[in-house]
């Protein structure tokens, strides 16, 4: 393994209906819901009557790209597909913006996709060599020439042969003019699950929150290696493979996923929640209060609380509105970025020792910072717990980690990382806590869960992104600061 | 009193800043960290080097405002005053939009106001019989012509003569050439506070949270009936007035200003807090978990478990990303905007009993929402504990609450209420119980707060909205609808 | 007279509907003809049927500030006036977009303005000393103070008195709840005309050519020193002094107003024509062909060359798209603004001896650019016509000429102003020349023009602008180069 | 041939330039230039350091596409290519918006089109059935695809081999990292010419006018049949096929292209001028004066006032501002848009007979009005003279021309047309009347010009628009009544 390694893409959301007169709308309501998975573009496909494709897509917010009525009003249709994207600043192109619709023998296709593939430089060389052109920068292209290239009659027949040929992390959502497919990638790194509304129409998304949001029943999450078929006779499951084996990225447990999510019948707020506790029997620190991070460690603060028997308190404060600013800050003005964002409630904290929660460590610039804005408080003592273990791994199935060199917890040991940071302690939960935290499926390796990042030891072969192979060129390095800024900033 | 009575004006922030390098953009932090209190404009007005007034303002969030680098950039001086405005839509017009900036004998002067003035139309009909002439719909306007209509040769005996023949709630900024002044009501009805960085600059400002986010240092709070001058010799505080009774709106305390921030001394978050603990001691309801309605229940709910002994547990979700949209609901797609702003957590709240905890009810359709979502997601039984009296009176200084019509409380009992809103049973907190627990100052009527929302006793005569007196028509009665849907979308 | 003279405001257009089903939508048509004389901001205001005034202003174009087709359609009502104004970078503000509108008494009143008042700056000051407080920089306040400084009971009468106190050039519309007003300086110096629709609803404007646009019968001309008052009974006109004297500003007729106007009884496009014929008798140069600069001297141009006898050719082409661009022209991309233009056609001045005819030089670099140009697409000569005289003083009743410095004829003769420009010569129309050109009222002085910009004879005393008094400070000297810049890109 | 035709694809320009310090600017000074080619949408593509093509897009006109400075300035390269779209509001979708960039072994390939290719439905169809996959509606795509299907080794030999397999008008503009290539369909159906800046770099354009602006030297037409390649060693042109035959479109001489231009030696304001003289040679109408419909007809008209022997007046105004309004026109506003872009000079017109100058008539509405608006301003008669023959049948190469059905020369009598039109006659220019004036190329078929629109007489088969072919059905209905719309507002 190269020291140097990256995650290249990006964690996304996706939501389809099929067959509902508000197909647009629900895919609206839903992929609202999903917005914490991909604040960079949006977009959505409708199949309209006579069978084509209209689509709206654009940069930013959903509600920025959906910014006048008219852009929903027209996307007139019966069954549609929807994707946010956690896009980097490095891809500004709108040609990366899903879902990507293809045109091909009179027929439209589109595709939405949610992962990282590993083989899709490789495959892509293959494909370029053999007379395929891409549009775009993104991964998603891939499977489409694929699908183009087998002989199959059937469309789902040649899905199902492409499929068996990309490797890596993916949730896909296609939709056709007969049908709206779903796919998962053998390991089912990302979630999926689908859901039926009262009036019976199907919906695939990418969290059960969605589901909720627009009022559909939860049926299942698609399980590894399954091709969920959606069309006017129903919905039909089946395996493209066999040769599956869970290993569902941790990470959405520990900070990604919506609180009120459910992944594989595991709800991600009461996972989170179990974390605290866990980090705290293994780490019972002496202190007065619990304060969470917020808005992502307030459930493991209350678990942290509840094993030590102290109160949880609401001892930082975060701004609910934007912060983004074009002031370039002078050094006079340095840390104001956080400090815009997140604000020490004096009267709780002075005087206080305080157990600081939060989920994870990435560069560890804002962990500092939040322990300085404590002490400057009043805090007596900080000491943080991080309700996961340290990150020392990148991702490549589909989350965007970082550089290995500025991951603080691939370089330091934990008490150069705890000096750096000025906490008077600094505790990590164990990954056999972390695994039985969550609490999966016991019988499975890891209890089917990846955990990769910490602990190095990947699912699958990394293909494309094995020692000595050259980091794919369509991939800009710019991304990846930029990314690492966003999730700086709480 | 009339049975159809309404609050005319908008609560807003104000912070300003004197004499200091980065006034423009201290001024952005601080406005920045009071956005909570008015997202209908901002505005920023510097004062340059040859004393004439820079002002940049615009309708939306301050960073829809500030949308371009070029647009603080420009506001180059060392001496600064801010505004943000919950206006409101019917008053859509950028006239209104504060800091004004007024020409008078070849020198600018910018005003900033936040509060109501309860003789502000009569006060204009009086100068406009006199030849004054108003551009705005705003109180604001007839403080700067009272002054103009003074003899005194110093500015500030002009402005104190003014600022006692107005009546009602205010909190004034105001910036000349030579200095800033700051100015309160007689019963101090809006916060105000004065701050001061490193480097000696003082700062006024709504709020203590503003002090922070720029790193001043807290010095004291403005006194009813002070006027604070800064200027290049220092802070000089002088009184207008002598005729001073504190009334500080506990409204204040109870929802609306940041739980950072400190007014006279009274931390927000813990007298939240304690209001949570009081209205739990008033009503110790038979529940298994505290569910607070995120975001500004939080600090109640963690009182009402403390004083239960139960957990308080993380039971609803908040989007924190918008939920503007343009989508009209159908029947079908009703209560869209509170799902896509709030979820219930279903693996929390399924078979149990849950002591649900709000701040106030308006008009109770969201409260109606909350309870059947917490029952659809498998509640057992649902009780409303409400950390605040019931609201059945309007607001005459400064914020906008509703017409009495549609208030819940002003037309409903209690039961009624209950039955309306399908809990299983409903509290409110005592208004004894409220003014305990913010526990201001206890040799004062009401311990210094105005309550008048919950007993409709005002602390002061009402001027212009005594009985008989027609409704100001400079007011536009689209601007209560509009505020009712603002208040109402939680 | 000082040596540092200037034109402080600017030229603008006004249009105004009385009662008329679709006030709102004619005045925006109205405008749009108008869209010449000022480009910088746009404004409608209508009285709705309440009487109370709704307004919708902007900066920029007409097409700019109307861009969303509700801005329109809520200005309901049956009465409406607007403005185009040719305003300064410097002026950025929203507040100087007219109409103003302003608020007395629960009374609306709304006021656009074109011209300069020449006693703008001591009348201001005098009120202000008297307790008035401006809200813009505009002149036009200045009228509605003294209105309201009056004591007759009728709105008219104190119209009228404040009028007599006014000095400069001005056409101003009012619109109250009762009626439109209209009225004109003592000199005339701006147009104002009177039109009648066929449903009989009069319409008030600054050029016949929006009568046409909308459909309305010419009726006359507003005469010096008359007050047009059209409500409910028809339309009033009186005069409000007689103390009056025609002076209408020649450069409406020789470069400003639109070909297709008449003003005072005659056609722009054929005074110009004739100052073509003249320029080219008093100026017989040896030439094969004429080439007009597109599009303001088109007219002359053919003048010209039937003058001369020879062909009036079609050497120059202007590009009809928008120019306005952020590339910071290097060194060797200088001149770019010129070229993407105007372009000269090779084709039809090779080999040619061209007889180049301009309405106007102001700095004259733009002529010399124009002179490089042809030459370079190989006209053998080029004899420039101006068709008109010399301008060598600034305009203090509306227009917006140079500081005198940088009026290049101000600084230099005539041959050193054919050097530098490039010219082989250089002939500009006598003003005895230019009078009888346009031909207007010959029992007048100077046959009722105004042509101080060529003699520096003023037709009134300039009060505020007098030797020795200071410039006004209200005035912003960026303006100034603003507008040099705005003028000289053709 | 079918009753109902079509003309499926936009007019466009082209702009490159290879090895130029200053690449994006010149491209954007280029195309500015060339923006009346198209106004739907514009992009410009350069070559970075690294190879890699770095593309700003948008929708509108040039100066919308780059309206913030950034955007020119990030495209930072010594090479580009950029292009203007005459799109259709039917096809709003940004991925048509060229030039489009194609990725494909690690090397970008950049397209611009200005044509339309009569056999791209079923190459594109054959192309599917291969496997590719299509992403825009665009003939562009064709070719790219083309392309990566040929096997010679060089990528010069697989253009050449792919372009003699389309069929139709093209012009092509690609870049490589390696090199600029220019190619032109065997019968120069669009214009097309090569520059030399002083520098040495070369330019590629559609016309003349886009050299001058950026101050390059003709150089020569690119000829039918020739592919241009210009990189580091130099312009190299070579001919991909010599079965060739030059057909430049009529229509680009008679209204499309911009009068400084010259189209194989020819500059179009002469040709047009030659075209009036011609029509009025034909049809000597008795008239007092010529007045041109500007800003196309004018140099057409003085052509007619010089060979009628009487004056070429100014009758019509045009008015230069953008007229676009959302304003829904009532019955009683109905010829408010052809109002608010044109005006008669009444001055000029009254009590004359008119010898009105069009370059063609379409629909005919717009002659209609402007007829009327003549004789409401006083004409007594109007000749209307047509400087170009009845156009009957559509385009296949590139312009966007009519439904047969809405040509009113399609399926009206002259005498039918001239009673709908209102005109007291109406006179065509001859066919050999449009060739001789043109005066091309005497030893070609029609001079080597196009013609087909005048008489039905196409110079190649027609493949996909072949009777009994079904019309493409990638191509969108709506794109062709909103074109009808566009073509007609003037």
């Amino acid at each position: 393994m190269p020291a140097e390694l990256k995650g290249l893409n990006e964690e996304c959301g996706v939501f389809g209906v099929w067959d509902d007169s508000q197909a647009a709308q629900r895919t609206y309501f839903g992929l609202h819901s999903l917005q914490h998975r991909g604040q960079e573009g949006a977009g959505i496909v409708v199949k309209s009557e006579n069978g084509r494709l209209l689509a709206h897509k654009g940069l930013g917010l959903l509600s920025d790209v959906f910014d006048r009525p008219e852009y929903l009003d027209e996307l007139v249709g019966r069954s549609a597909i929807g994707h946010v994207r956690y896009g980097t600043a490095g891809s500004r192109g709108i040609e990366n913006i899903q879902p990507l619709v293809f045109h091909y023998l009179d027929e439209d296709i589109a595709l939405a996709h949610n992962g990282n593939l590993t083989n899709a430089v490789s495959m892509r060389r293959k494909l370029e060599s053999d007379g395929a052109i891409f549009q775009s920068n993104s991964d998603t292209e891939v499977l489409m020439h694929l699908i183009q290239r087998q002989k199959q009659p059937k469309f789902a027949d040649r899905l199902k042969a492409s499929l068996r040929e990309i490797r890596g992390g993916f949730a896909y959502l296609i939709l056709t003019k007969d049908a709206m497919y779903a796919a998962l990638d053998p390991n089912g790194f990302r979630p999926l699950v689908i859901g039926q509304l009262e009036n019976g129409s199907y919906i695939v998304a990418s969290e059960t929150c969605a589901l909720d949001v627009v009022g559909a029943k939860f049926l299942r999450d698609v399980q590894p290696g399954e091709l969920v078929q959606i069309d006017d006779s129903g919905c039909h499951i089946s395996k493209y493979t066999n040769d599956t084996q869970l290993a569902i990225c941790s990470m959405e447990y520990i900070y990604f996923a919506r609180p009120d999510s459910n992944i594989y019948g595991v709800n991600v707020h009461l996972a989170r929640q179990q974390m605290g506790r866990q980090v705290a029997l293994e780490n019972p620190v002496d202190a007065d209060i619990v304060v969470g991070v917020p808005n992502s460690s307030l459930s493991a603060a209350s678990g942290v609380a509840q094993q030590l028997g102290i109160p949880d308190e609401m001892g930082l404060i975060k701004n609910q509105y934007s912060s983004r600013t074009f002031i370039q800050p002078t050094q006079e003005l340095r840390e104001q970025g956080v400090k815009m964002k997140l604000s020490a409630v004096r009267a709780v904290v002075e005087g206080k020792k305080v157990a600081l929660v939060d989920d994870s460590i990435v560069r560890g610039t804002t962990s500092r910072y939040i322990v300085r804005m404590l002490k400057a408080a009043g805090a007596k003592s900080v000491h943080l717990l991080i309700s996961s273990p340290p990150l020392k791994y990148p991702c490549f199935y589909g989350i965007d980690i970082e550089h290995t060199r500025e991951l603080m917890a691939a370089n330091n040991t934990v008490e150069e990382m705890r000096e750096k940071i000025g906490a008077d302690s600094l505790h990590f939960l164990s990954l056999p806590g972390l695994i039985k935290s969550i609490g999966l499926k016991q019988d499975e390796p890891n209890d089917g869960l990846c955990v990769a990042y910490f602990d190095g030891k990947y699912p699958t072969p990394l293909y494309d992104y094995e020692d000595g192979f050259e980091t794919p060129k369509t991939a800009d390095d710019h991304a990846l600061s930029a990314s690492v800024k966003q999730h700086q900033v709480i």
